[in-house]
């Protein structure tokens, strides 16, 4: 597949959006669709659906629009989801566990691997078969296992040294629940999840609309 | 205070960062700061920072910087923080009680009034003392009180029916958690936490960076 370099953000962050679409389609059992139909389902417009795509290859037909199976498999190879990804998530509480009870990521080819907390009472309870570990072991644990991406749901007080932890045992990529920007080397991709700073973002909007009415 | 109209969603974006950064300022007694210093810290540059702001108007002075107190106050003023919200949360899984959980919302001035949910194990149960109460109370419930904001947590395919109950009766702010779009009438603002979305950027730039190498 020709790839192009340097693909936005922009774009990239509309990738899941047409997965999720796609599946849904897929499940219920269409074939294939136009980029005018798509458009009116995902609410982009048939030209902007035309440039994401461009960016990865020549998805399509003229006349004939795309089939959905072979997109949903091309946008899934593109999203990385061809392969499976080792997680394991730091921090047990509220959203760690939410986090660790979401079978979807688990269809998508992230299996979690171990849940850490520092807190004695949660140590050796169990997730869904996955037994939660002192902190202290993380370390070790991370010498002795291959790990993709940590998820960070710890308090933001320890965001930072966790982190460090990740990455000095090689994890490259964290997706982070913590409320922090974390300082780490280049090479390492970080995914923030901020609740507080999405909630924010609906009382400016809610406040606004109030104000004009 | 003069604010622009028509100020980007990318600017707003950004306001609830700031905010977090004054916080963490104030709570370690930092008086002032140049927009240099902030620049740094917040990792936006300075001209960056001397836009967004000029957007609601006119902080800092020359040769002095920007007083943290003020800032935060006016900050959390335009994000609509000097009045309180009332919330409920549809959808009792790990998500909602995690979110019902989260006491930070509350000091921000987001009051959860009550949760709903479909499952009779849940039903009457209490997180932090609000109870969960059967989801067939929720019209009533809204006729009853007003609510400023509805949380869905619930699956994706009982989004759109709660999202019409909430609008139907209405509320006029929801943050939605299901992983959907929602159709609501323009008057009603969204906020989508779409964590599969978030999980999935992570792993194409993490693929990416592999095929790289």
């Amino acid at each position: 597949m020709e790839r192009k370099r340097n693909i936005s953000m922009a774009v990239i962050k509309r990738l899941p959006k047409y997965h999720r679409y796609l599946r849904e389609m897929l499940n219920n059992d269409v074939d294939r669709i136009s980029s005018k139909e798509l458009s009116e389902k995902i609410g982009f417009t048939a030209s902007q659906i035309r440039q994401d795509l461009n960016c990865f290859g020549d998805f399509g037909q003229q006349g004939y629009g795309y089939n959905v199976k072979d997109l949903y498999t091309q946008i899934s190879g593109i999203l990385g989801l061809s392969r499976e990804y080792k997680t394991v998530i730091i921090g047990a509480g509220n959203i760690g566990q939410a986090i660790a009870n979401y079978t979807r990521f688990d269809k998508l080819g992230f299996e979690l691997q171990s849940i850490f907390d520092a807190n004695p009472k949660l140590i050796g309870m169990r997730i869904r078969d996955v037994e939660i570990q002192d902190i202290d072991n993380l370390s070790n644990f991370l010498k002795r296992n291959h790990i993709d991406i940590g998820i960070i749901c710890v308090p933001r007080i320890n965001a930072q040294r966790v982190s460090d932890v990740l990455v000095s045992n090689g994890v490259k990529a964290i997706w982070n629940f913590a409320p922090v920007d974390l300082n780490t080397p280049e090479d390492v991709i970080i995914e923030n999840v901020h609740l507080s700073e999405s909630l924010l973002t609906l009382s400016y909007l809610l406040n606004e609309r109030e104000e004009e009415e």
